[in-house]
């Protein structure tokens, strides 16, 4: 761990975020090749490396027609502009392949309508404007990014019949108010005025066309007419100088004190503007998106660590390449990590020093920002052999968020492998704690099993790792290092997205010195060799005996007398959920006591085999069937805030309010027989191996 | 294999037949017991055994209101009754216990209407009806036992408006013609002319109120009314004595030559019957069926042999142990063989002369007469751990059908082994030859690897392999010993589900020695000893390159020119099928390597894998939506004659009618990237396990 250095992270970090690196842009394939080329040195590659290409559908800004949002008064003049680019502030935010602002895959549209403001333009949000009388119909929305996901705004905002969307990040949400150009880069970490966080806005991850199959050059396509997942309506980003212009003139009711922000003016709902404001009261908004569905190539790059014993077990380590602009932090501060490790160990590799016991994987996924396309594709064309053989995913895309503490998510197997590697690496900075040490102090949780520990955080589907847990059932993790959160609010650091996140950027504000990435490289480079090479995988299955334990308890809180004034018994699952407490229990004795001997190696490889597949028993394919790619019947999305059964919890909401015997009322059975299954056969893998 | 004892067999057979033991009856539950007892012998037993009870909807006639056939005047009065059970001619006919003749599912009803035959039921069975003006709107529809399944005669028939379907069996089809009671049982092994074949008449298998969950009695149910799979309209078996009154009555049109039969007289098409016979012209033919659903428990007996060296590696070998009747064929004289092969096992076991390397599961499978349903539920229950660790399922449910050669049926891996055991064992009555040399000289093809082999046939959905091998992917094979083709055209042994089959009639006509049943259980007990006991696992899986090459050349003499016209190429799959036969042939030799030396025990376990696995790379659980548990890309069923990719093949068959740019041509598409990803998928499984 001594060779992860800081120093050449740093260099890595300014090579590949030198340029814009969108991917399957010229750039993006240029990185490709450093790819290659690092993970094919001779005195510090890997034993091989090679890419493998996908033809996916990505969506991208015309350059003949660029997006607009305009004030324009009843005889089509134009009275205000947004810009159609950042303020090119250090160089950077300037040139060819600058991708202007936009919002990924919202269809092509010019509607044009009075304004009004819906908040982060959740389904809640424009139900409350539905209520004030706001006639929403024709209307464009400005929302502002949060609370809800980037495509939901535009599918919440169509069903009220909403002809476009506005987002935008307020100076509350990014920058702790701070809204001036002196209070922001490149004077502080602040987002500037003219910041747009990009994004995609499509509602389900993979390429849109070729769900289930990987995106080869010959797959099956739908016709994207009959692809889903696309926003309904157009929809564009705009910059918090541009919305201040909107929203400080917008006339009608005062928004609710929650919908205010920091544009220093009260926010008004419209709609329209008001007669002593800028534009006049019949001024509307015209949003043109020119957008294009384009069919692109894009590679991800596979490293191999052949392991010297068990070859076919793998433990993969992936980061995206691709970026929205030059993507300093996300992804590159990733990958140059990623390249740190790969270095290090590539190095001990060709010196003949070491080679692990079991197989390393390294993924550099393409088309992440457009859907986590590249990582998914992986998935869909490996399916059956990595569902068989891989002991757990390593995610790292953003390394470093902020330079306080060490943030990891995952699921509980994975949860001892990660606090023992963070117990033996010194906080940077505060080099008398470990970064355990520290951690616990940021963010923290009382188990009933450990006592006080740093929180591990659960996994969505916000990078690479999602269609790893969610598709294949693999342990997988997420880590960084990230903020204090008692002294920022922010929603995420200020220029995610934007043409802001530069080196200069990370060498200033995020990470000076760089001893935070290090610091991530440290920890993700032990958690590495632990898995690949221990004789007994560290996973600790026993500890997802404590997260069953909480999900019941709080499905006998939050749903038991609900569920009983049904006829429905939590019995069955209370059963299921204390046999498999049993049989974790008795499996850890059992390899404490083979621990003790010298177990012979198929008795060792028997019971890493239970280790590594229980995730797999927790998958059913048929679970959710409205869900694309979701299969795992703990960790799918749950609409509601209790920590419980996601199948469970949300059949419940749906059938609340609809008569006994409705379908909705089956179907909490369904889900309730499909979560008893799964715990049931996690806990048939982990019983004897003879045993039914 | 010396052990393994023809009087024993008979013995079994003696007790297992002794009485009826229909599905969920009390001497279902004796003979459960009586397994439970055979399998804990202390001197003959196995490690252990233990019953799985399932509570699973069956379909039972109505004790108190017998369904009847009857032919009515226009007054109401009844001109005819068919019989409601079978004539006594041996003692055993008669009884409580003895179930009459009954559609199990068909719905109940009492449907009145003019008579017409509709041959074997099929869909172009009743178009030709159609084609030829006859009115099927309101009428009784009399098909024969053949051709397509029994639900689908229903299903077809309902389709054009048929109110009631009955089904009978012609001794054309079942006793090359004779029909006299002095040429058939107990004079030969004919089918008397009041035998009746009982079925189900159920769409799917498994539970059909719990598709895809165990059918646990806290399980999530649906409500009958919405399950799917049952029969459309009323419909009930009857004799050939019965069906001869019916159908030498028919007026009309005489049916086509290939609908001709055996009763003696020409077969007409109806409606009606004709005034010269023995009915007036306007009498109706009325089918009152009063058959109930019920739930049911239904037990599965499992007996474990643990493995010494590899216990989570199981070798599956079952059998279902309920009946129509007395079912002395079906399935008893499977059970029969089942328990003495565990009896030998057991007693080397108890001896403590032998213990196999990998475990061996032997199950005794409830409800399988009404759609396999306790092997279902049984894969349904434990899905992750059976598809983890199975390296075979052997099922053996009749396991004589004839005495005069072997019969298997398998997926390709399988065939060295079954060969390699039939090599081994002496035929039957032919102790000069092998099993091989005699089954080769009954039943052959040219293979273009090895020349001239036995044939193996393919696994449909007709025994309890169908969940192992179409939901669980697991390599699976069916044995039995069966006719000379050249001297019977019977579809399957004369008494087949009537209360014909009886200890008598296996005693005296099927196997009279038992010679076969000893054969069988020979071949059984090698092909199990060498699964669970050969270092390396006997699963040729290179036998599966010649499969799918001759699919692919299937496909391309009967699809390509089609495929062409709408611009979809088969290179693709070219392609696949290279990788793949390239891949198998240098596992191949990596296995002849490994073989020379002395591989370490994680060498030979990383290689099994691969052989074990191999057939779960070709599942696609999203394949077929609409075929309940089928996910086996390439043995999935099938509508076509071509022995092909089926996916492929039935979408053709689809669209082949259709505009281009149709939604049945896109699945085309669809269908074909599914294949391709499942034998890239294959390829790489077989690929040296580090490289992807």
């Amino acid at each position: 761990m001594g060779q992860l250095d800081a120093s050449r992270i740093r260099e890595n970090l300014r090579e590949l975020s030198r340029e814009p690196h969108l991917s399957s842009t010229p750039r993006d394939e240029e990185l490709v090749q450093l790819l290659l080329q690092r993970w094919r040195d001779a005195e510090s590659g890997l034993d091989s490396a090679e890419t493998f290409e996908y033809e996916v559908l990505l969506s991208l800004p015309s350059q003949e027609q660029p997006n607009s949002v305009t004030i324009v008064d009843p005889t089509g003049n134009i009275l205000f502009s947004c810009r159609r680019s950042e303020e090119n502030v250090t160089g950077e935010q300037e040139g060819p392949d600058v991708v202007p602002p936009y919002a990924a895959y919202a269809p092509p549209g010019t509607p044009q309508g009075l304004l009004v403001y819906a908040n982060q333009g959740s389904e809640e949000d424009f139900e409350e404007l539905q209520n004030r009388g706001i006639r929403l119909e024709g209307t464009i929305a400005l929302t502002r990014y949060g609370g809800v996901g980037r495509g939901a705004k535009a599918v919440n905002a169509a069903k009220h019949g909403v002809a476009g969307v506005l987002v935008y990040t307020d100076p509350s949400d990014i920058n702790d108010g701070q809204s001036s150009p002196s209070q922001t880069f490149p004077y502080s970490w602040g987002l500037p005025p003219s910041g747009v966080e990009r994004g995609s806005y499509l509602e389900y991850f993979g390429d849109p066309l070729t769900p289930y199959l990987p995106a080869n050059p010959s797959s099956f396509r739908l016709d994207p007419a009959n692809a889903s997942g696309f926003p309904p309506i157009p929809a564009q980003p705009i910059g918090f100088e541009d919305a201040k212009v909107l929203l400080c003139n917008l006339q009608g009711a005062s928004a609710p004190e929650t919908w205010q922000g920091a544009l220093g003016c009260e926010y008004r709902l419209g709609p329209g503007f008001r007669s002593d404001g800028n534009f006049s009261a019949d001024s509307q908004v015209n949003v043109s998106v020119h957008n294009r569905l384009e069919l692109r190539n894009s590679s991800n790059v596979l490293g191999i660590i052949r392991g010297a014993v068990e070859p076919d077990r793998y433990v993969l380590y992936g980061n995206h390449r691709d970026s929205w602009v030059h993507g300093a932090v996300d992804p590159s501060s990733g990958t140059a990590v990623l390249l740190e490790v790969t270095r290090a160990l590539g190095t001990l590799l060709k010196k003949g020093t070491w080679r692990p016991r079991r197989s390393v994987i390294f993924g550099s996924w393409g088309a992440e920002e457009f859907g986590l396309i590249g990582s998914t594709e992986f998935t869909e064309e490996f399916f059956s052999k990595l569902q068989e053989r891989t002991v757990a995913y390593i995610n790292v895309d953003i390394s470093v968020f902020a330079n306080v503490s060490l943030r990891a998510q995952g699921t509980p197997p994975i949860q001892s492998v990660v606090f023992t590697a963070a117990k033996q690496i010194p906080a940077p900075g505060r080099s008398s704690l470990s970064i355990y040490d520290n951690w616990i102090q940021y963010s923290n949780r009382s188990s009933p099993v450990y006592g006080l520990v740093p929180s591990l955080g659960t996994l969505g589907a916000g990078s690479d790792y999602a269609p790893f847990i969610h598709f294949l059932g693999i342990s997988s993790m997420d880590l960084a290092y990230t903020y204090d959160r008692s002294k920022t609010s922010a929603r995420i650091y200020p220029t995610y997205h934007t043409a802001f996140d530069t080196f200069g950027y990370v060498d200033n504000f995020v990470d000076p010195g760089f001893s935070s990435h290090q610091a991530v490289s440290r920890v993700v480079g032990n958690v590495l060799l632990r898995l690949s090479d221990s004789l007994f995988l560290p996973l600790n299955v026993s500890d997802y005996s404590e997260t069953l334990r909480s999900f019941l308890q709080a499905a006998q809180q939050d749903l038991g007398a609900l569920l009983e004034q049904h006829s429905i018994s939590l019995g069955p699952l209370v059963a299921a959920v204390d046999k498999f407490e049993g049989a974790a229990a008795a499996l850890d004795e059992r390899i404490s006591e083979l621990q003790k001997g010298t177990p012979d190696p198929l008795q060792v490889r028997m019971l890493n085999d239970q280790l590594m597949l229980l995730e797999r028993s927790f998958l059913n394919s048929r679970a959710f069937p409205e869900e694309r790619y979701y299969s795992h019947v703990l960790w799918a999305p749950r609409t509601g805030s209790v920590a419980t059964f996601p199948g469970l919890a949300n059949a419940c909401s749906a059938a609340m309010n609809t008569a006994p015997g409705s379908a909705a009322w089956a179907e909490v059975q369904r889900q309730l027989s499909i979560v008893v299954a799964a715990v049931e056969a996690a806990a048939a893998t982990l019983r004897p191996v003879a045993d039914l």
